[in-house]
């Protein structure tokens, strides 16, 4: 049995750089984000504004991250992100993120995040749900 | 004696946001970068583009980052980024940012960087070099 | 009788800027968007989260932009946003937005904007509403 | 004869999008640049990086943009950016950037923009050149 994992692709542009010609960092936030979200709708499951409607779920945010810098990346240069998840708790789970421009390790990063919901007593906040179960199912393995 | 810390405020924008209504994470690191950048000028230190020509120095590159979120903030609001460095090495740093609004503790982000030059032998890459100690001299204590 | 201006100002940070070393433009953009919600908020008007609990507006979407772009601009400068409402329509209104250093005028931008409402029909879609009067009163003029 | 015209393709991110649930505006500006730097690319051109080496060639600035909003678009959704220069002046081009998302118009845009290198007298500033023959040559028509 192997966890599902799901690459996305994204070619760095000019303006992701920084003075120093280099990526400027937190865009690889941005990207392992764009690459969750990816995971999930390769899994199956639909837009968060779908979720929405259907199970109240406004996205997956975020508890931390712990992410390791390899080596530099500039613009034009096509990096290959693998992402999975590692752990699956009752309302937490871990995301795994590994960051390869071909053979080279760029970055990795580890993510803790939830499901959360509008919270019921107050609009202006969220809340963290139990992870439906159909989520990690769809989510948990390589189809066979 | 205590470590030096400085303040560092922003308010956050409706494009700073998502569609959850909060604050897109990676900003926050976007904001520490911002924070450490006002750190060191407000040591005293030139900025990059002046440091490049006196001392080669192009920036101070990451070579991790460990940041731990509290609470969700919304566009309106103005948080109040407190930056230290926690460590030195010879050759790498630790920066601490806490931030804050008002009373409320948002989020806390751990720094590894190093301060690069560019790689003698090649223009494209860059290089971590030994912390001048004129750096750690200016940034290390508040001025009493 | 004077049009009413509200200034915004922004420092620029090392990661606004691109490899040449010079704000990366679409940047500008974000601020004059930021110096918007803030006029309106200097204005008087809630913030849009309010504004949609009371009276359905999700914000003050685009319809056209035109920006003149004068001279670069650098990290650890400062800039001055002057915002106004140059023309209300009844559908429609223009912001003009101007972006000095100091004496040094970097860039000047026009916006053409709506305000919106969710469609009724369909809530994935926005729909464009005739601008409240309370509205136009608010941020027509400086109070004397 | 025809004028050459080159497809950026991109996949909108749940952080692209504002608490609108719609992209928000400046990041179409990121998008046309991404498809700018793509253009040259694809014309045969390298990097920035590389001409800044051979012909001090920094990038192309811009003086200009305007860009019409027709539609807007949301994360998940996959954008066909198509590229083309509309005029060649001396010192000067026209980028045009028409945005689809399949048959529908999103977006346009039109840049005006220069070829600048380090200025000569102070390396903190940038100047335009005349547009260099082989740039022209290279970008301008379909290869047949």
């Amino acid at each position: 049995m192997q966890r599902k994992t799901v690459q996305y692709d994204y070619t760095i542009s000019f303006g992701d750089c920084d003075p120093a010609g280099i990526v400027f960092y937190p865009n690889y936030s941005r990207w392992m984000d764009a690459s969750s979200v990816n995971f999930f709708h390769n899994c199956g499951l639909p837009p968060w504004r779908e979720m929405q409607k259907t199970h109240g779920i406004l996205g997956t945010p975020l508890l931390e991250i712990h992410t390791k810098f390899h080596q530099p990346a500039t613009y034009g240069q096509t990096l290959q992100i693998y992402t999975s998840v590692s752990e699956w708790r009752a309302k937490v789970f871990i995301h795994k993120h590994v960051v390869m421009r071909a053979q080279d390790l760029i970055c990795e990063g580890e993510e803790t995040r939830v499901f959360c919901i509008q919270h019921p007593e107050n609009p202006d906040k969220i809340k963290a749900i139990e992870i439906p179960e159909e989520v990690k199912r769809l989510c948990e393995f390589e189809s066979p």
